[in-house]
């Protein structure tokens, strides 16, 4: 176990999700139909897993772009880049999806400026249009064509908000961590553990999202727990791999990590 | 049912549009005048159907561009753009009507910035003028043009608003949701459902819109009833659809999408 | 009555302008000696007509630019723009006002950047010089220029103030809706419609001019009034004309809007 | 009297400048040295005017140039421009000073970016030295390059102040409105007025600048007297010229204006 | 003793670096499986030095950039420039990193603007995918990247934070001061001092570290302990060298410098 | 004496410098091992001066440059600039220093943008080296190469302060005004006055230093005492030169202006 990152393997084999509710039958109807979704869930939940398994269920390609407070309409749809004497136009990831019929994941959607909302609008109701003003035109999403957007709700602030204008365009879809079962299966299976780790794991998850009180701003992830498992196959004991994957990315403050460390003494006592 | 997105079929077929008042014969006698239109309502209410029924009545082509924050005069009257060795100009949409003598539509007027101003102003009054400084040029808008904007008012607020003096060029129309029997109508036929379907939902979205002390933001909208009757139509269950389209929209509280679920229980009790 | 629009027969015309103080004896005056004027009112009282009829009065051009938010000194005086392989300098309004011994009226001039500033205070003073630093040059004044600004008083701040070193540059007129019979002819020949239907508009008007305790942020401007009449003549009744021009452009807040409609049924009874 | 502008003869003739202190001793004594002068004193007082007669005296050419919030160092120094194939260095207007031995006058420097320090501060030094970064040099200043810079004390606010580190670079010279033999002797030749005009309305000055508790921001100016009395030479009645140039620019208020009229007519009841 | 900097000498030498806990384990372990790395700690207790050693002891290229207020994706994954006619694409650093499975170490993360977001959150996950979307393309990382971030859990704020859904994405290290002994060594070793010297060094650091009530932002670190030494062995007296690289340093108050004084000269009273 | 300016004698002629304490030591060692220096003290006490008297010392070039607020990294390392039909690189200041190994004096570095942290951290500590990111290397440091920064600790604010972890990674040398005797040298040489009038100037200078409860912001520096006496060299009594030197410099408040003459006619009485 000395290879550089476990990337390639993980890619070539179908992304793993098991369903917790109907959120699989709704993404389904929207898909039947073109109709834009809104994930909203917390950090770590596996949203953006879960719409790697429905993009693999429909066989449709995934392009998934990360919000920031500097994104623009340009970084979607695309521009003009100068290339020795010439320019050339560069189609933006949205662009791309929308000639090619592919799923658009726009993760974080609240973290994009406002200007997107005058690409996303008309491509998220009934006209599925995409207008290209750079290059005078207005493309027709190609059939398959599906706009996903997330955000997380205990993020919303009154600065970054989704505008109502823009929400009511979509189909909502909640998510939240799996039930122990479930998570136990991610888990292991992801950070390549067995299955008594990542149980220990989903077990100490569970304790932390379970506390009374909780001065965390977050509870600790699927995502952390995967990083966590991680570790350990990468060779650390347990013990410390939780301490790095979980207690020390929940909180620098001093008091708050001796007592996380505490429950993790008490969850994982004997090893 | 599998075709992907009902775009195609909805827009060869005119628009559908039921007037609730005398909006229709003040948007024409305004059109035969050349005077520009201001409309007022709630999210999702029509306005952009209505836009779009009015266009088609009057033969004209419909331009429509939703305003963001980032929106600067620019971006409706075009700019020069390098192609190859040469710069190109390129018509913004505003440009566009104009010379075609279409309908501009500018949905979310409030979000543009101020320096729109300075091309709304000429064009909206007697002058019917469109400066385009970086062609060095004056444009005398085609006959049939004429400038629509749209703005919530419930949006308002100190820092987005209509200046007074862009708005006492406007004639006002207020929108507001339709009665029962043509929402019904109207969910029926854009969301493809049976009419049984369709008055559950309107019967629903009433419900919602006269909930007294409602912690809502916004209420459900006629374009959130399309959607829910179009999850439907995509194979969803009624339920399902109006949590997806309808419940999770309108709230990321757990207690108020707990009582609008009891809400919705309520009214459609036997589904 | 079905042309579209009246641009082409109000332009013709000459601007129709009914003096009702010492205002045109002080712009002679201001005209002979090239001195800049600063043309003080409320919204929509008549400002821009004015200066159109003074243009047309002292047989000069009329340029005319609506001040805003992101107006900088380029806007006015001109920048370089690649045009094929070449760069080519286009003129700005103030330039081509300065070069042709032209009127330049500045609309709003609070509402643009404080970098014309830079423009505007050599050629409002004795210098009559317009630098054009892009250019590496400086420009005299033609015979015949003359700077024109416009503010609304009322919407005077601490942000957005004209700068007392700019303001003492200029002599000030201050114009105010004109009174009731000139106010009536105003409207009816601008609005195309008889005189009985101008004085019923006019006598709203000056109502709604006297309410007290208004809530109202502006009050019934001559514009507002030949809109009015403006959708009469397009086939609207009276009453419907005014809810549309006048009542839902003063105001959002529904309470308000009915009081106003009452108002109106009080002054239009019998119509 | 009926030419356009008096600006051709104005500036053929020398700049009429009377000395009410020590200004002009110190100002040759800073030239002598090459020393930079900072002027302070109210709007309209007479500072450019003051500046244009030492230039003129000491036999020196005077670039102007007005401070403003836009205003960056590359507006002071110069720019690369596209003209053609080509880029072309066009020198800015210190840059050009610098290198004639000009005297440079940055009015109202407080508007100006703080970037323009850093070509302030070595040029204002003992270094004499423009760095011009851009073609990747400095420039020694030319002998009797100077630079002057003004600002109006009433004006300085926590965000618009001259940075200390600026201003002790420089030797300050304090100027107020004129003694009234003075002021009306640079009236009636400004405005070109006879000798009766200007000192009415030097008379109306004083007493406006010795009201007490007043409500004004600034008083009357030496400027708006010329204005005044331009307006007089134009052909306007000497009450509407004061009205005009001194009232209405000096309020918005109209109570303010009202007083300030029955003030004017007390001083000048017979005319 | 007069050579100029001792640069070239440090660099040729493996970075030293002591362990003070079982950071080099977590390190190694996440290096194994190509997981990111956030280092929390105090401004120079040797977190650039900790990510150098195990650069080193890894084998592996380490390329090291300072987080800043205006950093932006491009200033991490690159640019075209023009050179003569041609533009040419130049790799940002951290696209270098992604090429040659180089460490890319982003000290002081939480000062980047926030559209770093976009290509750190694809190339911290299993993705390890450097979206270059001005190329149109998206690298894949070579093995042996690795990302490590840094940031002082101190200077945390509202506005400056690392999001939630960043942070879930790393593994955490806290580093602190090391123990005396091990701090001793690193001093004389870095500064050239002998071990006399840098154990008063170390000494007085723990001394103003233990301060009760302290009213100092910062401590003394590792880092200017090492800088009083350097002085030491530039030929300044030790204490002068506590002077100016620890007391000076740590405040501007002159009474807390005075204070701070008195300690020194408590703690190294015979020299 | 009618020279203009005394820039070309004072520049061939050595920079006078005295010391007050260590600080040259300090200099100097730090200059042997290549640390980096961070000068504080009042405006206009001499730390340009000192920075100038110890290159020449150290027979090293010395390269100046003043931090302002829009200051970027860029303005510091240079650019591509466009020249005819090629872009030409052209360094900035700092990496013209780094390449020649000269001494780079960063004046008030505060008012810098946080972006030159990018920068100056690199070649502020062991690494001494400069990214220069447009060319896609890194410089390192010439022999000789020293970093000097300085600011003044009395305008140090929340908003504009030395980020902790640039701060660290400097020795810190402390100025201040100098004793008298030093201080009438410096005035009598820099000024070209005999040594009674530098007397008279430095006894006034710690008169305003000492005033109990001064109402100022700074107090009268030894520039403001030079350019006092070089107002007398350059003709003016002495009494006016203290006037527009100082006093007018140090305030704009009437009543502060008049309470400081009256300080100066006590301390100067006789002249």
């Amino acid at each position: 176990m000395n290879n550089v990152g476990p990337a390639a393997e993980t890619r070539s084999r179908p992304p793993f999700y098991r369903p917790t509710g109907d959120e699989v039958k709704v993404f389904h109807a929207a898909a039947r139909r073109g109709l834009p979704v809104l994930i909203k869930g917390p950090t770590g939940c596996g949203k953006t897993r879960f719409v790697e398994a429905m993009a693999h269920e429909l066989g449709r390609e995934l392009i998934t772009v990360a919000g920031h407070e500097d994104m623009t309409s340009a970084d979607l749809v695309g521009r003009f880049l100068l290339k020795g004497a010439e320019t050339v136009w560069v189609d933006g990831p949205l662009t791309r999806a929308v000639r090619q019929g592919a799923i658009f994941y726009l993760d974080e959607v609240v973290e994009a400026r406002q200007d997107t909302t005058v690409v996303i609008h008309p491509i998220a109701d009934h006209r599925r249009e995409l207008p290209v003003d750079r290059l005078g035109t207005t493309l027709s999403a190609a059939p398959g064509f599906q706009l996903v957007i997330s955000y997380n709700p205990g993020y919303q602030s009154v600065l970054k908000n989704l505008k109502e204008s823009t929400r009511q365009r979509f189909v909502a879809i909640t998510l939240d961590f799996p039930p122990a079962v479930t998570e136990t299966e991610v888990v292991a299976r992801e950070a390549d553990v067995d299955i008594e780790i990542a149980d220990a794991l989903v077990t100490l998850g569970n304790a932390i999202r379970h506390l009374d009180a909780s001065p965390l701003r977050e509870v600790s992830s699927t995502r952390m727990l995967i990083l966590a498992g991680g570790l350990v196959a990468g060779g650390l004991s347990l013990r410390s791999a939780v301490q790095s994957a979980v207690v020390e990315v929940l909180s620098d403050d001093p008091d708050v990590i001796r007592a996380l460390g505490e429950l993790v003494d008490a969850v994982l006592p004997t090893r």
